[in-house]
């Protein structure tokens, strides 16, 4: 690879002044700025982007922190910020933290070491007080995610609100033994307790009583949603109902009840969350709460470029998106 | 953000000092560096990784391209990547191409530019000729994808031998008029031409003709896959078989048939490509053949990073990876 050495001799001009031309100062006489450029073209000289990124400190790279990348919902955000970024001559770093408060911490070191210019986090494994002194480093965006611990902008829809409303829709369909499904418990984000506040509350307006035995815990993918309806099989009283805040969990309950004499949706009811592409394809079609998630991708993406390039300040702008239940066969 | 200055200033020792300290300079006395490292420690100093990654131009980042990260067959490939990259230090920067060949080309340019340390190709828009002089700048190597113009080393499977595979499949069902669907025409790969040529082999070895209309290009997903169901609605003489080559598009046209008198499979026998979880859950079950993602991602990312660790050549391993073919009920 050439060097700002071949360039300087190629064109017979001093090394300075062909290190003020790539700089783009100002005073450089124009006739040794186009030998310059000639020679820079011919030798197909590069400019080393990480010597131009120790002055700017700026590396147009953004790092988005995911749990799980061959989760649909991750990978249509993922695919909506990056049409963003793209267009806005950004790139991402994909940060698959596998829920692993570790791996999360990793990520986000890539903002205090310059790798990054800012951080969003589209999942939380950690507390927040772990994750704000970050915030000396550069900008982080919630997307999907919050907590009351800070009101750093988020790009969101209301949890608490949506699970009410998912699990108003049984009530009204005469269910009385409902359940739920949460995800794993993660200790920096109110983003499951909302939801499970939202399913209890429903059922407290409705004086329908809850068992404990039909909350089922860190049920998050297909295979999960399996072993939830092996479960309900072996229970002696049985949900009629489940909100499984997830289409990939409710996607696994319908696939294993077809080896079971317990029909969905006549003897469970199920209801996901998302609307992704498998919830009008499975059969019966699952009814579920719809997300705008392309919309969160590109709100979250835009405000995080926002802030890049005028260097404005994060604080208190909280976008809460819209979302709508799609009645289908469950 | 606190610099060296501060550091020295805090430790009272001279800046120079402090610079080989960072840098693990060896002549550098005990005392001295004790007390570098505390002021270091108390003012939460971290080097800059853009001057370090200056010296020791690694960036310990690796440029993954892809055409579409919602593809289930992409985020699959990318998870694993993604396992193996991590495992070993590497963070992967997620190039969604979509298609673009000036996209990929402005991706391709991080290596030359040293901001990632080497290239992996899971998709292929520009011709060869074109990617080749960028080898001069770090390693690429293909995965899924490959080309008759160049050995580099390619993690893929033999898509001659899989197409000619499902194509026999039809045709010992008694399939006489098979249909087949391909994807983006692209200069620089050889997949989707053989996949053409394996399945016109099968066709030729059992004295079948190919019915030209029966080609659909450009079918990449669930909507391209039912507008192809749509298509064949409006034939006058129907195929009795289609081999998509997409788990995706062959959704697509179950979804579509399922508001038609044309039955699948009894009308339109269907036989996808990967094997995604959709295959599994949908009714009918789809047949396909399975591509092993998970090894393929794993196996790229293990050769790339060995290339990086070693500094070994590039040349001539290619590794083929076996198929299966998996009957549901289409």
């Amino acid at each position: 690879m050439s060097t700002i050495k071949d360039v300087a001799k190629l064109s017979g001009i001093s090394r300075s002044t062909v290190s003020r031309v790539i700089n783009n100062h100002p005073y450089v006489n124009e006739e040794k700025r186009i030998r310059v450029k000639a020679a820079m073209k011919e030798l197909g000289y590069v400019p080393n982007s990480s010597a131009q990124r120790l002055r700017g400190s700026k590396t147009k790279t953004i790092a988005v922190l995911i749990s799980r990348i061959v989760n649909p919902f991750f990978s249509g955000l993922v695919d909506a910020m990056d049409s963003v970024a793209t267009e806005a001559g950004f790139q991402l770093i994909l940060c698959n933290t596998r829920g692993s408060k570790e791996r999360e911490m990793t990520y986000l070191n890539l903002l205090r070491t310059k790798q990054v210019d800012g951080v969003v986090f589209a999942s939380i494994e950690n507390n927040w007080d772990d994750i704000k002194p970050y915030l000396a480093y550069g900008p982080i965006v919630l997307c999907n995610e919050y907590t009351d611990q800070t009101d750093i902008p988020s790009f969101r829809i209301n949890h608490f609100q949506a699970s009410y409303e998912a699990t108003l829709h049984f009530i009204k369909q005469g269910k009385t033994r409902i359940g739920l499904c949460r995800g794993d418990e993660t200790i920096g984000s109110n983003l499951g307790s909302d939801r499970e506040k939202g399913f209890l509350k429903a059922l407290q307006d409705h004086q329908l009583t809850f068992n404990e035995q039909w909350l089922f815990r860190n049920a998050t993918n297909f295979n999960d949603g399996r072993h939830v309806f092996q479960k309900v099989e072996r229970m002696s009283e049985r949900p009629d109902a489940i909100f499984t805040g997830s289409d990939e969990v409710a996607t696994g309950i319908i696939s294993e009840s077809r080896n079971s004499s317990i029909h969905v949706p006549n003897d469970l009811s199920v209801i996901g969350f998302d609307d992704q592409q498998i919830a009008d394809v499975i059969t019966p079609g699952l009814t579920t709460i719809r997300q705008p998630i392309q919309k969160m991708g590109e709100q979250t993406m835009q405000h995080m470029i926002h802030i890049l390039t005028n260097q404005t300040s994060l604080i208190g702008h909280t976008e809460l998106l819209k979302t709508e239940l799609i009645v289908r066969g469950t």
